[in-house]
């Protein structure tokens, strides 16, 4: 039986956490906060995420040293925010090459502008073969209700996709395996950018009539996208690509549909994040899904992606740039 | 300049009327409700639809009197209940066959099983070259507040269906032509579908994460069924499609979607009915998309329709059918 660690200590990776514990007869799990783990330890949930969760702890060996929970493991689980993503992977003395290593980080690493699966293979020569994502849709707070979720597990060798979903399946979880990690990575980078976009439309006033048909374009746009980067044949309704499109641009508590309602209703950027004490993940996402698809020959036609990016790096106003991107849109 | 009238008196009908009567000099609105005509008359407002909406009555001809309407008119705008459309129809003692016959009218006429394009065709001979549909995503609702919509517009005689877009198009209302009639008309009546089986699922208890692998699916499954019925290319992600289908199934104001939660928390479907006060015509749709795919070779692959069908017509307990059916979404 393979090993598993879970590196991150989030809500995602609580949710994680809850739904392999369940499953393995142990796992490791790897987060910086000591005083988060001592308060596990002693009571059995995460003081800061998904709180009313009560974790398998005879289960769960929980360290802040990365290196001993990865030289552990067989599969190594990354659910760190890209952001620290680089920092983390800086700390690792041991070698991740004899590892599968699977990704559920949605997002972009800033010091690279590539995908997590691309990073680690461009940035480390971790064989792609070894290299996978875990894909919603998801809301970990659902996990943690035990409301029914279904997961997409990419990889390219498809046998390691079969072992890591067999890890997660349950009564509350179903999984579906797929090849395509660059398109369910993309996907999942560009959903978070359409839920920007529709949260600056809801502030701008504009309402559910037009909200369902941005997203009907909107999956017309990330299937453009992904085909121009990666072109396989993919049915871009199945649930890790439309799903996880609607379960966050239709969220009322998506961080980043809340950023672009804040937006829409004329915050800067900078006051947006600081009234809402949290930087959007979305927000770096927009600058280098732009960049990424600009290099592109020819470009994929984006114009929700390009709106975005025009109001929140070119600072062209909202309302006129949305009042253009109507047009576009059919 | 072609002449317009419209056939009805509810929120969908004076929605349409306040646009067209926007647009054009003058308009006929017939409805059955004389009390209504004179209140609207007098206070420019419909007591009993929209009645926020300052009506321009200077423009709008009102008559309780179906055939003056219709022969005054070039194109007769059908906003009737489909449950009522063949009783009014028995009124005419005007011909309808030099009229260009749109229909915005969502779902079934119970006496023929049809949809209503199909219906006028087949029970009133009238040539297919001049019935069109007009389709949302478009809740009255939000026409009523000017907040921005689109409408297709379709009919295999493609300058019709442009004149009829043109006299729809506004600075609140876009417009889109297709050819596809029998496509809208029938995604249009399966979208009621789901959005009972999305309220299903939500009396039920489940959550925003199956809400978005059900809507995911429904859209694949809406694709197999009007493939069935009239293959033609068509993109089903547009927004006469996908729109329409979001824009119900995610309403918290579908009257669909409501009685379909009742259904989930353990009503019968009489008492859903008494409760609600009014019939979703969901309901009907259910039995009719149910046997018209049942009568095509081989019929399309419909998990989500059957699963309804058999909770509302063979009295299947809800949980355990659904619980089945969540086995068949990926």
């Amino acid at each position: 039986m393979k090993k598993y660690t879970v590196l991150g200590g989030g809500s995602w990776a609580t949710a994680i956490v809850k739904i392999l514990s369940e499953n393995l007869p142990e796992i490791t799990w790897y987060m910086r906060n000591d005083l988060a783990i001592s308060h596990i330890k002693k009571y059995k949930h995460n003081p800061n995420y998904l709180s009313s969760v009560e974790l398998h702890t005879n289960k769960i060996h929980l360290t802040s040293n990365i290196n001993e929970a990865v030289v552990w493991a067989d599969y190594v689980i990354f659910v760190i925010p890209s952001a620290f993503l680089v920092s983390e992977l800086s700390k690792l003395t041991v070698s991740l090459k004899d590892k599968v290593i699977f990704s559920a980080i949605k997002g972009i690493v800033p010091e690279s502008g590539l995908v997590v699966g691309e990073h680690l293979m461009e940035a480390y020569g971790i064989n792609p073969m070894n290299i996978g994502v875990i894909t919603g849709p998801c809301h970990a707070e659902e996990v943690a209700l035990e409301r029914l979720s279904y997961l997409t597990v990419a990889c390219e060798d498809l046998l390691k996709a079969e072992e890591m979903a067999k890890a997660l399946r349950g009564p509350f979880i179903r999984t579906k395996i797929s090849e395509d990690i660059i398109g369910v990575e993309y996907g999942a980078m560009l959903k978070n950018i359409y839920a920007i976009a529709a949260g600056i439309a809801h502030g701008l006033g504009y309402g559910d009539n037009f909200q369902s048909v941005l997203m009907s374009n909107a999956i017309r746009e990330m299937q453009r996208y992904v085909d121009a980067i990666h072109p396989i044949a993919r049915d871009i309704n199945q649930s890790a690509y439309l799903g996880d499109l609607l379960v966050t641009g239709y969220s009322a508590f998506s961080r980043n549909r809340l950023f672009g309602s804040m937006i829409g209703k004329g915050y800067s950027v900078r006051s947006a994040f600081m009234e809402m004490n949290m930087v959007a993940e979305g927000y770096y996402a927009v600058e280098n899904a732009y960049k990424i698809n600009q290099r592109q020959s020819p470009p994929a036609y984006t114009p929700i992606l390009d709106a975005v990016y025009k109001v929140l790096y070119l600072h062209h106003p909202a309302r006129e740039t949305f009042q253009k991107l109507t047009e576009e849109m059919d």
